[in-house]
C-alpha cells in the first residue's frame, strides 16, 4: 500500500495524525467522533468486519394508529421507568416509584409517576393479558402445594364481602420462621395477592440470582426500602391492618433495586429463578398468583396516586430545587409543572374509562386549574412575546418554554376533552386550542437545522441555546408523529420529516 | 504498514472506503467535506506538506475602535463592490454600480450603490491621500507632454469661473481621431478631470493587458457600456454639453467589466499598464490626474445618486421582482428596503459632515418615514408576534426578519442620530431604540447553536431554516462586534463571543 502519515492542521489550532492514499486523505475516527458528536463502533458479522458510522444514537418510535384517550400514550410501551437508575424503588405502600432525581433522600415525582402509570397502561394494551399461575384461589384444593412451619393454622374459609372462598392463616410472625410458604421454580416474577392481615404479617420471596439465594420481604412498616445482606425489605406501611390490600410486585425489579442499595456483592440480575413465597402472621388471603406481568395493578396503583395526593389547587406539588440555569431560572420546592398535570390527566382520564369511576374523572378536572395560573402566581401558564399562552414543564421566571414537556401537557388536554362535557369541556377546549395555536407558531423556534432545541432558554435569558441531545430530538419527533393524527395541519407532518432527516445528518438548506 | 481498507457503513444507507490502522478507523476527507460542511487543502511549505482542515472560510473584520458618523463604515474597507460578478459596471452618466443581480438587464440597487459609497469612504479614510500624477492643470507648461493631431487647436486660458487656468481644446471629435493625446507608461489607474465641453467630444483610456491593446471610450451617449473588439464604450448621457463635468473613473476596473461582455477573447487582468489618455471634441478641461483611488470620487457620485433619486416617500424604489420564497415571500418591483434606507442614510450623513452641504442630511431625515410605515403599506416596518418592530431588509409578507439588513438599517439611525436636533433627532431616537429593543429580545433566535440563522422565514412561514453561509455569519459577527461599542449590554459580546466559536466547530451544550 502506498499510504503515508499525515499531518492535519485542525482549524490552524492544533494537529491530528491523519493518513495520505495519494490524493484523498483520511482523518481519524477518533477525532470525527468527538468533533462533530457522531458515533461508530466495529460490527463483526460471520468474520467479515466493518465500520458502522452513525450520526445519532436514539430510536424513534411510532405513536398509535388512533389517538384515543382509551389507548396506548404515545409510544410509552417502550419506556420502562422503574429500571432507571434514577428510580429508587417502587414504594410498596402506594405502589409507586420515588425518585432520586436532584434529591437523593427520594421524592414523588408525579411525571414519573404518570409515566410508569402509562407505560404500564400502554404495556398492557400492546401485551395482553399476562401469562399466570394461580398458587392459591382460597379452595382446599390448592392448599396442597404449601407448606407450613410449626404452630400454623390455615383453612378455607367462605368471606362474604368478597363472595368467595379465602384462606385463613395464623403462624410466628418472625421473618425467621417459614409461615405459610410455597417451593416454586419459576421465571415470571410478578406476584399479586388480596389480603387482610389482622395483627402483623409479612410476605417474602425468594429469588436465586447469580448462584446466590435472596429474600425480599414485605413488612408493615413505613421504611421505603432497606436491605441486610441478602435480605431485601419493603415497607407496606403501619396503619393496613384490617383492611383488604391487594399486593402486586414485580419481585424480580424489587430484587434489582435492593441489589443497589449494596448490602452484597451482587449488583445485577444474571440467571434468576423464582424459588418460593412466604406468608406469615395472622389474617386472611386470596388470589395468590404469579403473572408475567401486573401492569394494570400499577396503573392503578399510580392513578390512585394521582387522587389521593392532589392538593386544592388541584396540583400535584414537587418537592425539590429545580435549577435549569444557577441563580438565573430555579424553582423552589413546592412548584407545579404543565407536564405533570398534563401526564396526571392522561393517567386520571384512562383510569376513568377503565373504571367508570367519576373519582379519577373529577381529579383530572380538578388538574386544568394551574393552567390558568401565570408561572409568576404559582401556576404553570407561561407567555411568550405577550403573545402565546405555553404551558411550562418548569414554570420559571424568565420563562424556559421546554418543548416536550408542553406538548406532554397538551395531550394531556386533548386526553380529557374527549371525555367531558359543558363547562370543564369549554375550559379544555379552550386551553387545548390556545396551546395548539401557540405550538404552531412557536414550533420552527426550536428547529435548529440540523436537531433541535430543548427549551427558548437562549431567547428569554440571552444565553447559550440549550440543545436537545437526540433522546429528546426523538421525544419531539415521536410527539410530532402523534400531532399529525391530532391535527390537519401539514406543518406537523412537514416538520417532523425534517426533524427525522438531520438524525441522519441532513441539513436544512444555507443562502 | 499495518493500514488496510475497510468499510464505513454510514447510516445504515451508504458505504464508503475507510482505512484501518489497529483499532483507529480513518475516514476520507472526501466524504467529510461533503457530509458536514468543512473545508480543507494541502499546504506544502518548504517541502514538507500537511494538510489544513478549517470548519469555515469567512474572515471576521473589526469594526472601527470608535463608531462615529464621519467615520469608517463598520470593515468595509475590506469590500470591493465594483469587482462582483452581478456588478454589470459603474455607471459613466452617474458614477454608480449598476446590478445585474435579480434583473439580467441591470437596475439601479441602492444597496450596492451605498456600499459601493461607504467602501470607498472607508478606504480612503484607511488608506489616506493617494498617490497622483498631474498630467495637465490648465497651464502652458504642462501642455509639452501631450501630442496633438493635425487641426487641432490647444490654449491656456484664464478661468473665471473656476479661478484657475484651464486649457481650451479643439480637435476633430471622430474616435478614430488622435486628438488631444499623451503618452504614459503607468500602473496606476485611477484617472479624473474637470471637463466642460462645448459641442460633442470624448476621453479614451489606452491601457495594456495581456499583451494586447485596449481601449475604453467614455462618450456623450447614454448606453451604459458596450464593447467592439477591444474598444469598451462607456456613456457619459447625452445632455452634458456646456456644464463642468467632474470625471473620475478607474480605468482598469471598466476595462475588466468591458472584458466580462466578451467582445473579445481576452477575460481578465494580467500585466496591465496604462499608455495613454486621449481627449477630443471642443471644451475645456483641468486637473487632468492619474491616480492610485479616487475614493471620495466614487463617494459622492454615490451620494449624490441617494439625493438625486429620492422618491416623495423618502425612499429608493427597487425596481425588480424579488423572491425570497417562490409564492410565499414575494417582492414585486417598486419595494423598499429598510437596508437600503439605512445604508443610505450613513452614506448621506458622512456625505453632509464631509461637504457640510444640508441637501444631504436632508435627504437623510426624509428616508426616516419609511421606518414607519408597515411592509403591508408598502413601507417597511414589520412587527414580531405584535411584540417587536423590524425593519426589514425585505419587507415581505409574511415577515422576513432578515437579521444583517435589519443591523445595517440600526447604524444608518444611529449615524444619523449624531447629527441631528429637535424633531428629527426624536423621530430617528424612538426609532433606534424601538429596533435595539428588538434586536435585543429577539438577537438568540438566530443561534442555531453551531452557527447562525439569515433569516426567520422558519418562524414566519413554518418551513425549513435558512442557515447564513459563513460569509453571512461573518457579517453578522462584525456587526455584533460593532454593537459592542454601540451598546453597554453584555448581550452582544457574550453573543459574538459563541458566534466566533462556531466558526471553529465549537457548538452550544446540549442537555
Ligand atoms: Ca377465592
Ligand atoms: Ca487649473
Amino acid at each position: 500500500a502506498n499510504v503515508q502519515d499525515m499531518e492535519c492542521e485542525i482549524n490552524k489550532e492544533y494537529s491530528v495524525q491523519c493518513k495520505r492514499d495519494d490524493n484523498e486523505v483520511y482523518m481519524p475516527f477518533s477525532f470525527i467522533q468527538k468533533y462533530f458528536e457522531v458515533y461508530g463502533e466495529f460490527q463483526n458479522t460471520d468474520g467479515y468486519e466493518k465500520f458502522e458510522f452513525a450520526h445519532s444514537y436514539s430510536e424513534v418510535h411510532q405513536p398509535p394508529d388512533v389517538i384515543s384517550p382509551e389507548g396506548a400514550f404515545m409510544s410509552f410501551e417502550h419506556y420502562n421507568v422503574e429500571i432507571r437508575k434514577r428510580v429508587k424503588c417502587i414504594t410498596a405502600i402506594e405502589g409507586v416509584p420515588i425518585s432520586t432525581q436532584w434529591e437523593p433522600a427520594g421524592h414523588y415525582y408525579p411525571i414519573q409517576i404518570a409515566q410508569f402509570a402509562l407505560s404500564h397502561y400502554s404495556k398492557y394494551l400492546r401485551e395482553g393479558e399476562p401469562e399466570t399461575v394461580s398458587l392459591l384461589d382460597g379452595s382446599n384444593s390448592d392448599l396442597g402445594a404449601w407448606l407450613t412451619g410449626v404452630n400454623v393454622k390455615v383453612t378455607s374459609v367462605w368471606n362474604q364481602v368478597r363472595s368467595s372462598r379465602v384462606v385463613e392463616f395464623q403462624t410466628p410472625d418472625a421473618l425467621s420462621n417459614p409461615g405459610l410458604y410455597i417451593h416454586l421454580k419459576e421465571s415470571i416474577y410478578a406476584l399479586s395477592m388480596d389480603l387482610k392481615i389482622v395483627s402483623n404479617g409479612s410476605i417474602s420471596v425468594t429469588l436465586k440470582n447469580d448462584g446466590a439465594t435472596f429474600h425480599v420481604h414485605y413488612v408493615f412498616s413505613n421504611t421505603l426500602i432497606t436491605c441486610d445482606g441478602k435480605n431485601i425489605y419493603y415497607g407496606l406501611g403501619v396503619d393496613r391492618q384490617d383492611e383488604w390490600i391487594h399486593f402486586a410486585r414485580d419481585a424480580d425489579m424489587d430484587l434489582l433495586k435492593g441489589l443497589m442499595l449494596k448490602c452484597s456483592k451482587y449488583k445485577k440480575l444474571n440467571g434468576l429463578s423464582l424459588l418460593g413465597v412466604t406468608i406469615r402472621g395472622h389474617g386472611v388471603v386470596d388470589n395468590v398468583t404469579l403473572s408475567s406481568a401486573v401492569h394494570m395493578d400499577h396503573f392503578f396503583d399510580a392513578a390512585n396516586w394521582f387522587v389521593n395526593h392532589q392538593d386544592r389547587r388541584g396540583g400535584w406539588p414537587i418537592m425539590v430545587t429545580r435549577k435549569l440555569i444557577a441563580g438565573v431560572m430555579e424553582l423552589q420546592p413546592g412548584w407545579y409543572s404543565a407536564m405533570a398535570q398534563g401526564h396526571g390527566m392522561s393517567t386520571l382520564v384512562r383510569a376513568y374509562l377503565k373504571s367508570k369511576k367519576s373519582v379519577y374523572l373529577r381529579a383530572a378536572i380538578n388538574a386544568l386549574k394551574l393552567f390558568e395560573i401565570s408561572s409568576a402566581q404559582g401556576g404553570v401558564k407561561a407567555r411568550f412575546a405577550n403573545s402565546y399562552d405555553w404551558y411550562e414543564e418548569y414554570p420559571t421566571t424568565p420563562s424556559s418554554f421546554v418543548l416536550n414537556g408542553f406538548i406532554f401537557s397538551l395531550f394531556g388536554l386533548y386526553d380529557l376533552k374527549q371525555v367531558v362535557k359543558e363547562e370543564p369541556l369549554e375550559t379544555v377546549t379552550r386551553l387545548y386550542n390556545e396551546g395548539i395555536k401557540s405550538l404552531k407558531a412557536m414550533l420552527l423556534m426550536y428547529d435548529s437545522g440540523f436537531g433541535t432545541f430543548y427549551d427558548l432558554r437562549h431567547i428569554s435569558v440571552g444565553l447559550a441555546p440549550n440543545r436537545a441531545r437526540w433522546d429528546y430530538h426523538t421525544v419531539h419527533i415521536s410527539q410530532l408523529l402523534q400531532l399529525t393524527k391530532m391535527e390537519d395541519d401539514p406543518l406537523f407532518s412537514r416538520t417532523v420529516k425534517r426533524w427525522q432527516e438531520y438524525m441522519h445528518g441532513i441539513r436544512s438548506p444555507h443562502n
